[in-house]
């Protein structure tokens, strides 16, 4: 479904009613500026919207689920909410029943310092893992956060540097569009670096069979003024999240706290039963705007994925089945070796053909189609047709892959799987960061 | 079993009655030095035994299977070989019929110019995929190899060399032992490096349910002069294999051409009926020896990984069955995370939990154990016990992890399933060597 979207200024702020800031309370414990705004980077933030909202939310499936997830579920499947603390520096995950405690606190201030009713906060966490949280500046933070909320690109750009950790730049986008009528507005940040291959479920749950290989911390935070029921907009969420953060991958790696939250608070003023009807005009058009929404946001995750320089869509037809697909698409976007030869700005074919043969999807190599074109073009340069080299010039395939970003095309020819991952090359960088200074103790990650 | 071994001079041709030979015939045809065994490194071997020897195989189950692989399986399945030619720079991967026809022919050249009957040569190939074999040199290699064919311990290391891609040194091994009252000898040759995650059966077949990863190009070549039958031979080996080379990654990706063969020519002159029995004591003796070669050819493959600096053994204990802790054992084997940790000399354990978490193996993260020992001591130093850091220091565990080897151990405390993988760091050097050379076409790594 087609629909006009415009861009917009304000990220989370941009929907009617929303307002946000981000501070700095040294959760990290670097002991400077403390209490700050300025200066060091701000690790806390509050979002909150005027009015109770519809809620959905989208969790990691990693058994390993931090404290953050599991205030996180039971809350979100009440359907109703109306705020969100999040910080970076502290994932509070494997933390125990301390690390539990700690989460409630948070919602519990957080429901406090901003006045909402009792359970309708809800809190996310990133960075590193196995340090209990910070309380006494976690405390101060909320408090302080609170006091310079607003509705301003501004303090938009506060939240969404809040929740970084590893990202180089904040994340964020708003689109205004038309709804039953109305004018609605729908805004999200995001923050994504390391530890990214989300597999995310509505409450956490692993699907009976694995897919490939579900493996961030990417934590995403939506906003929209659109009217519309709890139900839905989970039918919503689930769909956007499953045709984009669940489609991305930077390391292979799935973090114990990846979490999406959209709060929907209806002050567009739409007619509400007619956008939460799975079967209407309306819900397809909500649906098909937070689908734009997530897979700009997840994009941008791998863009500024740890030391990433180029950007690879990899598209996987022709399989026996979705699930085989996926499969095949995984095991190419994560091979080491193919993902250092898109580093190199080499078109090696024979290393995407070595991880179709060893993935689980069924593949016969005499069938075998790889090709490339530039992000989202048809006009693909095949390298290999049927199992063989094509006549393709050395030299076109390496300006084929030179591009920061490229579609790499995969047809198995025996099926009508598709799937598609938005991947990442393998760099020096991303090991000299993730090598770690083991001066500084803790896990980050989480 | 436990059964004395003596290392002994001679890798392949320590047994009696072996003979090799490796020369260079420039298969990457570079131009230089073509026919001489001086100068560049080797690319092409003959081992051959005076007798008709008694075979056994093990080979990738990668879908995408190289020809010299498929060569090999049905006359490795007739129990039957004299001789194994080798070449190094061309996989003979991709090449469709054409690689059939030239690996068939390397077989029969190997047969004529070493004079053994026709069928009892095998053929095994690494180096670039998707590239045909240049037989010309090709002919030339193994016209030649078969002129300078001796049974010294320079003999053997020109094979180990003759073998190599991008190892750094030749890898051999030879062992003498006590069998039915006779000595016999065991030696063995292999290259590994990069595309290291062999899983391996004995007719390619992948396995009903495939295991977390099976995913490098291996090769190995093992001479015996014990007589033992072929099927007892084939079972001796299915089983080391799953102990030794099907427990080794480097960066979890399979080839298309890993390979072991051994050879058995009975010159020693044990009762080859009594070690040919599953149940007999000769039978363990022979199991155990070959275990132990296969083995320490295996780990040295993973201290010559591409920019391998540290290697870990990850012992995972107490899974619910034996398939779910080697999937939890590769899924922190092959996460970019724990290995860039590794690289680090980082003891981050809330990477290893999040790999656990992530892995198709079932965890319970407040039973969790994860600790270090030196390797093969019993002495474990651990830093998280039932999912809570241990009051370890950060320096202790910091000097855990700072050896070039050591032992990973992790208790899932939920069942008796125990597996091990031995594992590689993830290192700058392995990327910048991956990432290619884009002005020499070609792609390396079967």
């Amino acid at each position: 479904m087609h629909i006009k979207l415009r861009s917009i200024p304000g990220a989370i702020v941009a929907p009617k009613g929303f307002s946000t800031g981000g501070i700095f309370c040294d959760i990290k414990r670097l002991g400077t500026g403390k209490g700050s705004n300025k200066g060091a980077k701000r690790d806390l933030t509050l979002i909150v919207s005027e009015v109770p909202c519809s809620v959905a939310g989208m969790f990691t499936t990693n058994q390993v689920c931090a404290a953050p997830v599991k205030v996180c579920v039971p809350r979100v499947a009440k359907g109703i909410a109306q705020a969100v603390v999040v910080n970076s520096g502290n994932a509070n995950a494997c933390t125990g029943r301390q690390g539990m405690k700690d989460a409630l606190e948070m919602v519990r201030l957080a429901e406090k310092a901003l006045g909402i009713a009792d359970g309708l906060a809800l809190v996310g966490s990133t960075g590193r893992i196995g340090v209990t949280m910070p309380m006494v500046e976690v405390r101060s933070g909320i408090a302080g956060a609170a006091k310079v909320l607003g509705s301003t690109p501004d303090h938009a750009a506060q939240a969404a540097e809040a929740i970084m950790t590893s990202d180089t730049r904040p994340k964020e986008i708003a689109v205004e569009f038309r709804l039953g009528g109305k004018t609605v507005r729908l805004g999200g940040i995001c923050k994504g670096a390391g530890m990214i291959q989300p597999g995310m479920s509505a409450n956490g749950a692993r699907p009976a069979a694995l897919p490939g290989g579900l493996h961030a911390t990417m934590l995403s935070f939506i906003t929209t003024d659109a009217a519309i029921e709890a139900r839905g907009l989970q039918a919503a969420l689930r769909e956007a999240v499953a045709h984009s953060f669940n489609r991305i991958t930077v390391d292979g790696d799935m973090s114990t706290n990846d979490t999406v939250l959209v709060l929907a608070n209806g002050l567009a003023g739409n007619d509400k039963k007619s956008c939460s009807g799975l079967k209407s005009k309306d819900f397809a058009t909500f649906r098909a705007a937070l689908q734009h929404v997530c897979l700009e946001l997840a994009k941008k995750i791998v863009r500024d994925g740890e030391g990433v320089h180029r950007v690879v869509t990899v598209k996987v037809s022709g399989a026996r089945s979705i699930a085989e697909a996926d499969a095949a698409a995984r095991a190419v976007a994560n091979s080491a070796l193919v993902k250092t030869s898109w580093h190199g700005g080499d078109p090696n074919w024979g290393r995407i053909i070595d991880a179709l043969g060893y993935s689980p999807a069924t593949i016969a190599e005499d069938r075998v189609d790889i090709g490339y074109s530039a992000s989202g073009s048809r006009k693909v340069l095949w390298s290999l047709r049927r199992g063989q080299p094509t006549k393709a010039s050395f030299r076109d395939l390496c300006a084929a892959v030179a591009p920061r970003e490229f579609d790499l095309h995969i047809r198995l020819n025996l099926g009508k799987g598709e799937a598609l991952m938005y991947a990442a090359d393998l760099t020096e960088e991303y090991v000299d960061f993730n090598k770690g200074d083991v001066t500084d103790p803790g896990s980050l990650g989480g």
